[in-house]
């Protein structure tokens, strides 16, 4: 299988680190974001959204990191990160949701200000970064995993732009239950990181 | 099942709209959106995003219309909306993570500057918009429905923000194969609409 990756994208390093925990082997195919690769011809032929990361398995081709955590979680049948049943996939599904909305306009959107130089509110996009937190915070209050008591792809959906979010600004010290659960998420067994991540 | 309710949202529509074409029995809850009912201590103990809709079937509470629509479907094991596989999975996550993204950008974005007075950055939505419709006009191009051959959950959680897009100032006349798409997910048997969608 191939990623079609950028090494400072969260949503391509939640598929790197998904596949790491699982024992997944990946070829990584480097876009070059800076020079507009993403844009290109070539690039849009296997993504029109011009978005990183792709996933291409033997020709089919999956774009939408939750949709690629998704595809591999149900392809290897690793039911405790994707369950079957009703009451499972929905709880997980609410925090892909949020990891596509609500993360996606808080502190990713302050990270690509911040980082890139993307145009953007970067004091709105850091308003909501902290309503993310708020909510993470409350959830973690009396639980070690955003679902159930193990952790599942919506954790790992969750995790890389709030890892990241200082690097848009947004300091992580006012949520402790939110820090000690990207730690309890940095001693799974398999964990890789990224730049930006300790 | 008590489903948290405005008439007026799309999200709250694609739930009311799923559940009418699979004979699904709701008891609607309405929440007074204007008098800012869902900001309320009573509404946020139920839902702490303080979102429409929320789904209570029995007391298991599933907020995020995309997550309540998973819900359903595998609970009354609805296999031709979500199939249990990987690539239908996957395929269909796809344009979950659209609609929680890039709709709510674009389409959702600019309806609620103009029809609720939401403070935002209006024509930047309607560029969002017309993106998405570039989107799924290219998808629609040799296909009459977003994932297959047969309507599934992809179409649901798409189709009414862009339905309601004229209503945020994009018309939908450059896009007949979009248009057409709409055109036959009001063709289906139980079809409902709500008010905006002829």
């Amino acid at each position: 299988m191939k990623l079609y990756d950028l090494e400072l994208s969260g949503n391509c390093y939640k598929v790197r680190l998904f596949c790491a925990l699982n024992n997944i082997p990946l070829d990584i195919v480097p876009v070059d974001y800076l020079a507009g690769e993403h844009k290109g011809s070539e690039y849009l032929a296997i993504n029109p959204l011009g978005q990183l990361p792709s996933l291409d398995d033997n020709g089919l081709i999956i774009r939408d990191s939750q949709a690629i955590l998704v595809y591999l979680a149900v392809k290897y049948d690793l039911i405790n990160w994707w369950p079957h049943g009703a009451i499972g996939q929905a709880l997980i599904m609410q925090w892909l949701s949020f990891s596509a909305n609500e993360i996606a306009r808080g502190p990713n959107d302050a990270r690509l200000h911040d980082l890139f130089e993307v145009p953007l509110d970067v004091a709105e996009a850091r308003d909501k970064a902290r309503a993310v937190l708020d909510v993470t915070e409350a959830t973690l209050q009396d639980s070690n995993w955003l679902v159930g008591d193990k952790v599942t792809l919506a954790d790992i959906a969750c995790f890389p732009y709030i890892a990241l979010a200082h690097q848009g600004g947004v300091a992580l010290d006012a949520y402790p239950k939110t820090r000690a659960w990207c730690e309890r998420i940095k001693m799974l067994n398999g964990f890789i990181t990224m730049p930006g991540i300790e």
